[in-house]
């Protein structure tokens, strides 16, 4: 019956997800899950992105949090579209919950868009939201053995944000330890290491971007 | 469907928390659930606190985690029996677990036992471990939005830890904020402000295990 019940939640998810895939590929949206612990950056750094690059992107938000909608308010201050979802104690989102949020902003204008999942390093990773790829933030004050305890949620990125690159004099954190269990369980993962609040590192990011965008 | 087999598997597990509830009573062992996002420093907290607290306690630690056993192995490094589950992707302890794990160590001579829940600020509040009360860490660097935002775990909590307070002239960190919106959810919550690091205000801690223990 778990079994079951676990299928059936996944396969509706998979459905909604699959439809926001189709609708990315059809308006050439460049569309990224962002998933992080609590107060790793992720706000933080979608509002440095956001007005460093919205002369030249449309960029949409789609904010997941468990009540308030500050995050929401923050990014609309720094000049995105965004829409809050408050998921009242869920722990990720759904495909079906972005599926809905797309309607609530100009979605089909955008170049980019970030769904800025619940702050959890645990239970986001296991939803297809229909994103294109994953960004997975790691703060240094979190320290240097997470890749290896939540290697579940380092496997499934595209990319890893090292947030908070400018705290590393302050912390006990080995980076070279971090690069070498990031590439154990993904080989493939682009490393950025970078500081939202300073700018540190945040060309290299936006780079990267771009070349989503032009390709 | 959705909700009856919400229902069976809570039900599974209070009736695993209460078995653990009554074998901690039998032995008049204070339990505590320690819940936090990743990284906000629950293993440090409790390796100071057992060093410190050694002479005098028999301090027990069940550790919970997705991958890895490096928690338990600083637990007894520090001189405290340990027990590692690995929840292999699950996202929170379940009392069965912890059930199991009681038999791993010599817990019926222990004054304390400390479970470390897995790093997630969200999905082990939902669970009852049969402890007698619930810690809940919040580090600086997370950032002062916290309790606002994850309101039903630090309702829960009977203790608020604000860990890495020596980090907190390097970060925009509104204590007041904190404290107030701590309050906001949970009046009746002690908050203690320390840093696992550096010692600071660790004794007030202490001294409110030590209460627990005698009373």
């Amino acid at each position: 019956m778990k079994v079951s019940l676990g299928q059936k939640i996944l396969s509706r998810n998979e459905e909604c997800a699959s439809q926001n895939r189709d609708f990315f590929n059809k308006h050439k949206i460049v569309c990224l899950n962002v998933i992080s612990s609590p107060g790793a950056g992720k706000t933080s750094l979608l509002v440095r992105t956001i007005t460093d690059l919205r002369e030249r992107l449309q960029i949409g938000v789609i904010e997941g949090d468990i009540e308030t909608d500050n995050d929401a308010q923050k990014i609309l201050a720094a000049g995105a579209q965004a829409f809050q979802i408050q998921t009242k104690g869920a722990c990720h989102l759904s495909a079906e919950q972005v599926y809905n949020a797309l309607k609530m902003i100009d979605a089909e204008k955008m170049n980019l868009i970030f769904i800025e999942n619940v702050g959890n390093l645990v239970c986001p990773s296991a939803f297809d939201l229909g994103e294109g790829r994953r960004v997975v933030i790691l703060s240094v004050p979190e320290g240097d053995d997470k890749p290896a305890k939540y290697p579940g949620t380092f496997a499934g990125a595209s990319v890893v944000l090292i947030n908070k690159i400018d705290l590393i004099e302050h912390l006990d954190f080995n980076l070279q330890r971090v690069l070498a269990d990031i590439h154990t369980v993904n080989p493939n993962a682009k490393i950025f290491q970078l500081s939202a609040k300073t700018g540190q590192g945040m060309e290299a990011w936006y780079d990267w971007l771009k070349e989503q965008i032009e390709t």
